[in-house]
């Protein structure tokens, strides 16, 4: 078995970066130290020591990582290796400037930053070949080697002669004729239909910017060329050392932290053996709770654990504040623990951090780390990872463990990207990832665990399958969505919905057939709202406030739970419900807040065994999330609010985290997290 | 008599784009049945068609636009025909790069978008000139032959070396000798002065900006490029159709609906047969009124209509909502009839559409158009589309028909593009064309006929001309502005009036000695406010605010009607009146609210027969618009409100639209609009 | 003696451009008789005339400006003559491309503008060279030479390849070895460590922004090299008029008039004989009080002053408004006089204005002039100048007198880049110098002099040094401040100091520990708050809010001031005071408002001499500077307010500007001022 199978431990440590500090013996013998006293026991080593490993073309050093892996492995430790393609040395931009990227508007970019690498380069490639092939030759047998990190969040596109000529070969494999492409395209359109293969290029803000097909083609290539590039990366990592799992640390955007925008995850997922990430919550923040912000964090969570629906990697976090965020805060006393769990509640089996050591200079050298410039373990900051580390000790049994949902929230990075390039609604409200995170709130509120999948997923599992906004649908899709619902599956969709196929043309003769029988409905117009109008749903006595979009239906077989008030469709139906086969299909016509959604969902929940049942009394502000072996459950109770709670549930429990047993009150304290393991009676 | 002659219909039809469906003859065949029941006469063809003209250099394909020809022609319709320069396909944009767009920085712009050519390019002009030579001998006597499209919203400049070669070959014509170049530019400023006509280049961001004679100059150049591009479009077509108008469509600018600032229409449209331009308004948004906004499309129209003083045609609207404003809301029900009535009642013989039928992919595919993806004609739009050609039908018999004004505003091109680029005042607070519209609303709430017009119009056809903010004044505007007034016009001007002449040069010596005897004062100091600053006029017991300008006079002949209540020129003159020959002239000498702008022409226009007699009790979101043969008038009579509205009229009447008879008691539902003729008695 | 060391008369005039009105000589006739109406002496000259000077390559014409010096002459005026390095003609860009500038991203900027040269060009300075031969040589020995301009407000960067060559060179110099440079920049950091110096190259938008030693060693080098600049310039100046002294003109940055950013002038000032500058202070605006702004002059003319601590010269100064504000707002009546006289009052020798007279054309023809467009003595603009100008021909006698100062803020060029850089904190309140200005206004507010002085002065003159923000501080800089300290000084530093050394690499082990020592604390954390985050101090039973920055410390020797009230570092100490030797320190942990700097302050005024004895009840919107002689002191006495103002003083006194005894008791109306001289009793 390898160390990664043998592991027991959940993984705690991170990014740990040496080369910096080879000058420095007494910073690296301290680190040791440290390392064992923070309960630290895994490291990432090498993202950009490319300049270490290889200062002069050819001239190669590894005494000195030589040196890190034993001192690692001399404390017990795991080392997640890394290929160093995320950066390289400056000779090798200087005499290949081919490797540097070309962006859109074709402009060669400079040696600097990181990440500024061709996907296509031929030289690039074969440097990274050379390099990734010395370091699996000399570390691929350490025993304190745990898994590879190939290079370091991958991001970003090239538009050089090489990627252009990629991208054609692409679209050759893809369409066959230009026939088919120009179809595709819907090329007459403003003259855009091409002759020959060599007049397509890639997207550019000073060319082509306003065609769909071949904006998401581009996307959709830039996405395959990335992988291209991983899959050349672990080529000789794979044959060497096929039983070593392989990752590359995935991100989210914004400090909404919705899934990354730029490469469709789904896809790469495929090509990596554990999904890791790098989450990095703006906690504290000052325009919206801490409860706002914790559902975020679960649901991007929720999202990339569905991706393997297996124990996943938080491969970076920060144990205090970061240094890239507009205003960079500390972590309140409690927040470090707290956030930890949530990772572990959702199915991480790590906390590591981004960065073991603050850096003395350069850019990042105030992102959070467990040790500070003072080099000390007497401040909060380490302490706090301490106990971290301590508590990860405690509850280690649950490693391993799963989480169960009945709930799919369906997220699509092609829709998505088909959504935000589309002319037409308004820039400013599509928000389709944000709409996604308000539908999981509702199940966040009521600890309800949730799986966020792709359209690809296996949807026979689940018994509630959440899709908004599916402007762009491929037909198999539909097909899926109706074989779910006629056995029996409950499927919610929103305004937005069945446009265009997956070509990003429109579907023809009204809104899709395969849609209007499952949901019972037809789509007559969308009304797109000014940001200062708003329009009333009524529901009993309870009026529900709807902005940004409106859907004008017409009922078939459907019901309809609610009206508009008001406008020109007042007192057409705004939300429907339409039994099809064994099930039912619910299709919310209009953009409603929270409040709405809160009571189409508990509708839902009491139709069904949705509800989670351990929890009698529950509280929005605390998160209940649970991880289950066949024959013992565990919950994580998670106080994300700044007061006192009291939540009631339906049995005893041990806390492991303070070896304390439980009744069915819990008294939690602000911030305070609780890692409960139901009593054996 | 040519087919455009003949025609007795309003036109009522659109921009058509078969060529985008030709592997689908089943929509072809639809089109035809729904151009037939919406009532649609006229349709545009061909703005985008090279790709599918010429697919390869040298290879035509007209086969499939000889069938639209035909369809068209079999069901008794109109073709404006048009020139297929704004876009061209990728193979020539591969071998002729040369026909890209050079931006200001000098930059090669890739192929992609449209309106991306050259306009000096002679591989372009070559090719232009074969497509259109073979347009004109394959359609120059097809019956349905109507009015030549040139081009499509001809737009943007190009920095090419061939540009650069014209604009020196401009300046040398315009200027003789370098050293009036250097004169009228001011060059000895910041060492400006040029020694050779080969240092002049345009402006660039990455070079000058700051001369304000060369960007003044640069401007002209880009406009006489323009037209110099457009007059070698329509050689052959002129020689060979000489009895076939030609016209090519101008565009507004920004949703306050400004006139389009980048060519200088004045110019242009004396080279087009008649006028037709594209008009977006942003009905129901959540910013303005439906009356205010209905002022500025009434505005625009009348300014446009104004360039030839005859009837002009909207080439371009939309049934529904737009794919590119930041929001795309759907016109309400009764807003499409109405906004499209707005347009004939202000001289347009013509209401068509972009679009006939959304595209089914690319970036357009979600414009209003009547034909929708559903590809029916049960929806609303078609009906609103439908419900339109039913009344222009009705009303057919005003085609032709002229509406008489006696009040001209003025709008001058130049000044509006030396006052953006003066270095001065505030650059938030000019607004120029945004003053004319303010100007313009009194007479619009009043039912008061305007034409907007250029500083080269004839002024003694009118009574009252408005001139507000002339910074750029000609010598010969001031003479002619003496003229008018001393042979007993009334002139109105405001504040930044009379800096500087046509070279950007300052008048020296003080206010110019023709504006201080037309106005009987001279200005002194204009202050330019903060956009929190205040001052207040009085007018009898009443005070109006003023912000952004106020401008310092003293007194000659003129009187004050209205003096500064506050700051260091409390007291002294605000607004002025002066006797000058046969006529008056007023000077609003600081920025006020449309509250003071009422007052002031509510006096003149009791000292005039400019009311309008007819409506005796109006209401200010009511308009009235009157279109004349020299034996008939009709009134049109729009609700532009979202309430019922009651107006009292002098004399009874026959709605055209219902075939109904009226008395002088006219009730309105919300946007209601009716077309009065006036009985027989 | 030179005619610089003869002038006793205070400088009144600016920057006049004959060159403009070559044609015109009726304008040049004019002006000599309005210079001597509106009593002004000295004039700029030359600084954009190398078009007239040299209009083709090595053909020269002095003949003009032999008139002009002649003319100045005639009239008893002084020339401070310009060497026209600011510009360039035309023809030499064309033929010299090199001359202009390489923008970051590796573009070759065209010609235009101005300040649009590269300060490498071999060619540039050749050409400059021998301009200014020629100009020292026709006018080295003109009896009207006052003083060498050299160039106009020099500022900007290159990144063409002699200036990557020079950076390269400056790098080797300073650093050595690679190895040296490769520890400062802490290049192992995203393997940036470089093998070859040919490697190197400046930082781009396009290729390295992040290193932060980079960044920092560039702005460096572009101050080096823009002096070295200035040095070529001045070679033969030097020369051949060893006697005469000569300045450049320096700037402000931003409507906040905070110092100008881009070139430490600290560093610069060594290389000038006079300070000169160029102020434009936004009177009248609509977001401060006059008050408020009347702070900021007098803060940033204190600095400039400080520079050599002898009087300066305002070199631009504006009569009304200027043309390049966001809003340009004529000087109310008062103004001109009251903020010329607050120029002299902070220690300027004189008022120079840009400009003499308006330009006709182009991009400054609306900046304010002496001389309008009327070309009239008429005009309130006039009257102003000639007002100030009789007014400094009365008060002459303090040419020469200087301010003392016991206070010292001490800002650093070099701090704020760095800290400005860093990727930490929060960008939008870092504020560093809006920081020193908050800390001067206490000073201001209570007529208490301040010099506002670098990190290398001589401390040990002052009573108070005031170093807030020192995230940058060099170690000689902490060792100064314990000597200040230790020998009975008093130091107020706040949050966010102590971070880094000169390469911007972070102090390991804590904060550093001469700090520790001098204050008596040691440094935990810093936190920083979001916008909306406020926390409290409570200061006897006064409550002060803090926001964007807290600071938690550990008190060693020192005694905590204040606590904080709220999160969980309430009830620990805010800001705290500590014995050092003679002296004490201060530490400010949390940034305040003005209303606790107050309290601070108050208390180190009562336990010092800092209080201004003069002033007996003064008031916050009345400025009182005085500047002295050994025998003599005069006091300047400004209300900055809208409002009649009563003041309380020590003794009777003579207003030199009005020649009127004054008792203790002065009033002064809106805008008023009086210079007043102590009776001699």
């Amino acid at each position: 078995m390898t160390r990664y199978e043998l592991e027991d431990r959940l993984l705690h440590g991170g990014d740990y970066n040496p080369d910096q500090w080879l000058d420095h013996p007494e910073i690296l013998e301290k680190d040791l130290e440290l390392m064992k006293k923070s309960k630290s026991n895994t490291f990432s080593i090498g993202m950009f020591s490319w300049s270490q490993l290889e200062p002069r073309e050819g001239e190669f050093h590894f005494e000195w990582l030589d040196k890190v892996m034993d001192d690692i492995y001399s404390i017990g430790g795991n080392v997640i290796l890394a290929t160093p393609s995320g950066a390289r040395p400056a000779w090798m931009s200087k005499k290949y400037p081919e490797v540097l990227r070309t962006n859109d508007k074709r402009e060669k970019m400079l040696h600097g930053g990181r990440h500024n690498h061709c996907f296509s380069s031929p030289v690039y490639r074969e440097k990274i070949a050379i390099m990734n092939q010395k370091l699996v030759e000399r570390y691929g047998n350490h025993p304190a080697l745990f898994m590879w990190h190939i290079s370091n969040e991958y991001s970003g596109e090239c538009h050089c002669d090489y990627c252009q000529a990629n991208f054609r070969e692409w679209l050759k494999n893809k369409y066959g004729s230009l026939k088919s492409l120009n179809d595709a395209w819907w090329a007459p359109f403003w003259s855009h239909a091409y002759s020959d293969w060599s007049e397509i290029e890639s997207p550019s803000s000073i060319g082509e910017t306003m065609v769909h097909g071949h904006n998401l083609d581009w996307k959709r290539f830039v996405t395959h060329q990335t992988i291209d590039f991983y899959e050349h990366e672990i080529k000789d990592l794979r044959r060497l050392t096929p039983e070593v799992p392989i990752t590359t640390n995935f991100m989210a955007d914004t400090h909404d932290l919705i899934p990354f925008q730029s490469l469709d995850y789904g896809q790469f997922a495929k090509h990596v053996d554990v999904i890791s990430w790098d989450c990095y919550p703006a906690w504290h923040n000052d325009w919206e709770t801490t409860a706002d912000l914790a559902s975020k964090v679960g649901f991007i969570n929720d999202q990339y654990r569905s991706m393997k629906q297996k124990p996943f990697l938080i491969m970076e976090s920060t144990p205090s504040g970061v240094n890239w965020h507009d205003v960079n805060k500390m972590k309140r006393p409690g927040m470090h623990l707290l956030s930890s769990m949530q990772f572990i509640a959702h199915g991480s089996d790590s906390n590591l951090y981004f960065q073991w050591r603050k850096s003395r200079g350069s850019s990042e050298k105030f992102h959070g780390a467990v040790v500070d410039h003072d080099n000390s373990e007497e401040n909060r900051v380490f302490q706090d990872v301490k106990a971290v580390g301590e508590a990860l000790e405690k509850i280690k049994e649950i490693k391993g463990s799963y989480k169960a949902a009945k709930v799919a929230i369906l997220y699509d990075w092609e829709n998505n990207w088909a959504l935000n390039d589309a002319q037409g609604f308004s820039n400013a409200s599509k928000r389709y990832p944000q709409t996604l995170q308000e539908h999981y709130r509702y199940f966040w509120n009521h600890d309800i665990a949730v799986e966020v999948v792709t359209s690809e997923a296996d949807l026979s599992k689940y018994d509630l399958v959440i899709a908004p906004m599916m402007y762009l649908i491929r037909e198999d899709v539909m097909a899926r969505f109706a074989s779910f619902v006629s056995q029996g599956g409950i499927l919610v969709s929103t305004y937005i919905t069945g446009y265009v196929n997956e070509n990003d043309l429109t579907y023809l003769g009204g809104w899709p057939q395969q849609l209007q029988e499952i949901f019972g409905i037809s789509v007559k117009e969308t009304d797109t709202l000014y940001p200062n109008d708003r329009n009333q749903l009524r529901y009993g006595a309870q009026t529900f406030e709807v902005k940004d979009y409106c859907t004008i239906l017409e009922l078939g077989t459907a019901e309809s739970i609610v009206y508009y008030e008001e406008d020109f469709y007042a007192k057409t139906p705004a939300v429907t419900k339409n039994n099809y086969g064994q099930g039912q299909a619910y299709f919310i016509g209009a953009r409603t807040g929270l409040d709405f959604l809160e009571v189409i969902y508990d509708q839902i929940a009491k139709e069904t065994t949705l509800a989670n049942s351990w929890v009698i009394k529950g509280d929005k502000e605390v998160s209940v999330q649970s991880r289950d072996f066949d024959e013992e459950s565990y919950y994580f109770v998670m106080n994300f609010s700044e007061s006192n709670k009291m939540i009631e549930v339906a049995s005893e429990s041990l806390d492991l985290i303070t070896n304390t047993s439980k009744d069915c009150q819990l008294e939690l304290k602000p911030y305070e997290v609780l890692l409960l393991k139901l009593k054996q009676n």
